[in-house]
């Protein structure tokens, strides 16, 4: 554990850093205000807390800027924190895991490069967002949607980064990103795949390599910057029809679960659903002094009630079928046939062709028409309102009945008797066969006592859902050396493995120090001792 | 270049370390004497060839034991290659790369693991052909098909490694493996992915890592020696249809291209398609001698009548549709009206239920089944019968029009005009952007001048192919280091930082030496300097 690492970076240092990354990139370019600062912290970290602070944000807006900002933090041994669009603030936002790192910010990076129609994809800068991509291709008059996660301020590539979800058929098994440009810890340009070759058309079609493929080795990683990506876009399908599953009991979950894999394996189903339970359904439509004033948490009984008032069910399920009419018809029928075996179940949604996706009024219904919104963002809301907080905990299990009973019961538990908030889960499967369970840890930003149950209990998750085998996709700042200690094989083989491939490529450690885990050798060896 | 490498190793340390080998693993698993190690070498080249000679070869069948050789290997200084069961003759077979290697033959690891009917995965050992998985899958009952490639002898694991394709929906994209274990060149055990914690079920159904996945780094690769593998199956549908595309000119290639993409984005085909030109179906079923005495190349004219003779066409695609059977008529007769605007063309194919599969005819009908069989072997005969052999010269482009023609008219010209042979093509879109043009050079191994002819021709295609951008995605033991060599970006920076580490996790460079163009230091300073 390293918590409260902070840079070994003298102000003298950094004062000269400062100067040079000045003369690189304009005055204009630098931030180091404090004032200014505070907008690249932890958004809902308790107010007083000055962990993950950073020393200064740089704007580059090109990749030569980049490649002269590494060259100049290794001169002076300055630790780097890229963000791209830094916007996933259940994760920690935009602020450093190493207090006093200077943060790399690629908002300004934000050129779409090219729209491929024929083969339908995109090449995006890191400070592309997903509403941009979106504007560019409905300003081309371009047939092609883009999948999408569930807020549209975020980048694409940085989601594509921290294997984020998105919810198209492309965005299946997150395996929409294909072909990078990296700024190496040295200062290089490196081309993944075909990219490697000059000239080489396949850049962005074809994920391997001759040798190695490293796309992946490049995401929750702190092996170089990425500032070009590829991203496969998915043309208007003849039919779009966005449904509903709604289940009126906690325990329909398992045959909901054991259903849904079935019809995902066979391609029925080929996007990527979401299942949501009461209180996270709720948190998007209200808050939670609508409905109880108690301090702890809402019990089953309200819960139900809830469920009925708002019409959401115990556990309702997003989905959508696309494709031609015929082949959308044939599998409503046949969805709606394989889950109404439940009892009280209800499948219900409509078809729609592309001219409506823009105006769809349920901002589920455009998220999975690829149309970006903010809509759902209002469940930070459900304790503090306007200063609402969360934290994003998210382990991955099998798309099985029993696993999904299983995290329930045990995360519900810890959730409501240690953190004494409500459980508000979204179940995702980003693939047929397993699932990530994001759990809202919901609280308000204002109540100290409250965000320390918040991060206390999120923290006992990861160790306690590790024991049963249940292991975090992604990890708040807070928590990336307890998440990547529990994958702990072998003696810790595969971070061993990571670090010496970090202290190769990245002798003087100066990208992204901590990033999941992964701390160059100076910072390592006083934990290890 | 470093074609004529050879190990560095002494007799008396080869000695001394096959001593080791026989105390670790028995002396019946160490293989030395010279005939039997003449099965070891490369099938196809010329007989007075011994490049790419072992010195030895072990047959493991333990992890443990895997692990014995590695550190014997260490401390001998002992250059290792690694084979799953070696029988992909057209890019070398089961020979190493650096002349004296000793083998690592996997081919007693051959057990299947598990196999999950639910999540429809099995856990496979590097030496479990398809002939074996398939076998297994029968023998448990399981309604459960395996993606296979168009050769049953081969290994599920060796074939994801080397990026090898296969052609069930579960093959697209290649994206059928999840989840290895791997014997690093330490001897240390790492698992990729959510196997790196201990106990987690999502090892095989989840593909990515906390911090960076590394799958895809084991992959053509010589960081590892991988051990155990999920590989992805697919349920039986309640309909399989095989289909046949024909067309009759050779310049019909563009449009079949473009009507293919289109359908293969929408997800109307799913599957991994074929396109045969004339020669390289004629050689699956006829030698040449039966329609051609000249020495030149065949003529277009005569290639008119095979294609008519043989009813294979100029080009000939097989692809299958497979789903419900409401799904699969749908989608049959937009195919066929698809293909239709093409003049002449013709599509066409019959529906069948899972018990039939294994009794088709028509062998690529039982490949597109996940039924392995040997038959279409039989091209390699073209010109030599018996004794006839082949190179495989891959390239890939973007699934364009454009790209086909392009590829087709430079490596037509090339086989025919400097190898003076006939120029096979079998085109694999293994997704829906992007293909790989498999050119067969195909040879008489009996016929020293043509063995030559047909080595130095496909030599230069893999460099005048990649002046036009279009680089391999294997590469054949004899082209490894020129094909590599094309991939310069940024002054080589891809290789480099590959190099880079190579030497970080293999600095006795034991492992591989010189696969894909990777050598470790040792080997690589005197071809630098």
């Amino acid at each position: 554990m390293a918590t409260a690492l902070t840079s070994h970076l003298s102000e003298e240092s950094l004062a000269l850093a400062l100067d040079s990354f000045r003369s690189a990139l304009g005055s204009e370019a630098v931030i180091a205000g404090e004032d200014e600062l505070r907008e690249f912290r932890d958004p809902f970290a308790f107010a007083a807390s000055d962990d993950y602070t950073a020393s200064a944000v740089l704007m580059p807006e090109t990749v030569d800027e980049i490649q002269q900002i590494v060259r100049i933090a290794n001169e002076h041994k300055v630790p780097l924190w890229t963000h791209a669009t830094g916007m996933n603030n259940g994760y920690g936002g935009p602020a450093p895991r190493l207090k006093g790192s200077v943060i790399v910010s690629l908002r300004r990076m934000n050129r779409v490069l090219e729209i491929d129609e024929d083969s339908a994809f995109a090449v995006v800068e890191p400070g592309v967002r997903w509403f941009d991509l979106y504007d560019a291709l409905r300003a081309g008059g371009h047939r092609l949607m883009v999948s999408v996660p569930d807020l549209g301020w975020g980048s694409v590539v940085g989601n594509a980064l921290e294997n984020g979800a998105t919810y198209l058929p492309t965005g299946s098994d997150m395996a929409a990103a294909c072909g990078m440009e990296v700024v190496l810890p040295s200062g290089e340009v490196l081309r993944t795949g075909m990219g490697a070759m000059p000239g080489n058309r396949a850049w962005h079609v074809y994920k391997r390599s001759l040798g190695p493929s490293l796309d992946t080795l490049f995401m929750q990683s702190n092996f170089g910057i990425v500032t070009k990506m590829g991203v496969w876009l998915m043309p208007y399908p003849e039919c779009y029809m966005p449904l509903w599953l709604r289940v009126w009991n906690d325990d329909d979950l398992p045959a909901l679960v054991e259903t849904l894999r079935a019809l995902m394996i066979e391609r029925t189903i080929e996007n990527v659903p979401q299942v949501w339970n009461t209180i996270a359904s709720a948190s998007v439509l209200s808050s939670r002094s609508a409905w109880y004033e108690g301090e702890e948490p809402i019990p089953d009984g309200r819960i139900d009630e809830m469920a009925r008032e708002l019409e959401v069910g115990r556990w309702m399920m997003r989905f959508a079928l696309y494709g031609d009419e015929a082949v959308v018809d044939h599998r409503f029928r046949k969805v709606k046939e394989a889950f109404g075996r439940i009892p009280g179940a209800e499948v219900w949604g409509e078809k729609h062709s592309p001219d409506a996706f823009a105006e769809l009024e349920n901002p589920h219904e455009r998220v999975q028409a690829g149309v970006p919104n903010l809509d759902i963002n209002q469940m930070t809301g459900w304790y503090g309102g306007e200063e609402g907080g969360h934290i994003g905990f998210s382990p991955v299990a099998r798309l099985t009945g029993p696993d999904a009973v299983a995290l329930r019961d045990l995360i519900r538990g810890l959730v409501e008797q240690r953190a004494r908030l409500d459980y508000a889960a979204v179940l995702i499967p980003t693939n047929a066969r397993s699932f990530i369970h994001v759990t809202m840890v919901i609280f308000d930003t204002k109540n100290e006592a409250e965000v320390r149950r918040a991060y206390d209990t999120s923290r006992l998750l990861v160790s306690e859902c590790a024991k049963h085998g249940y292991g975090e996709y992604r990890a708040h700042l807070d928590f990336m050396d307890l998440a990547a200690e529990q994958y702990s094989f072998g003696d810790r083989a595969y971070m061993r493995f990571v670090e010496t491939i970090k202290d190769a490529v990245d002798p003087n450690g100066i990208l992204s120090p901590g990033k999941q885990g992964i701390w160059p050798r100076s910072l390592r060896e006083p934990a290890e001792a």
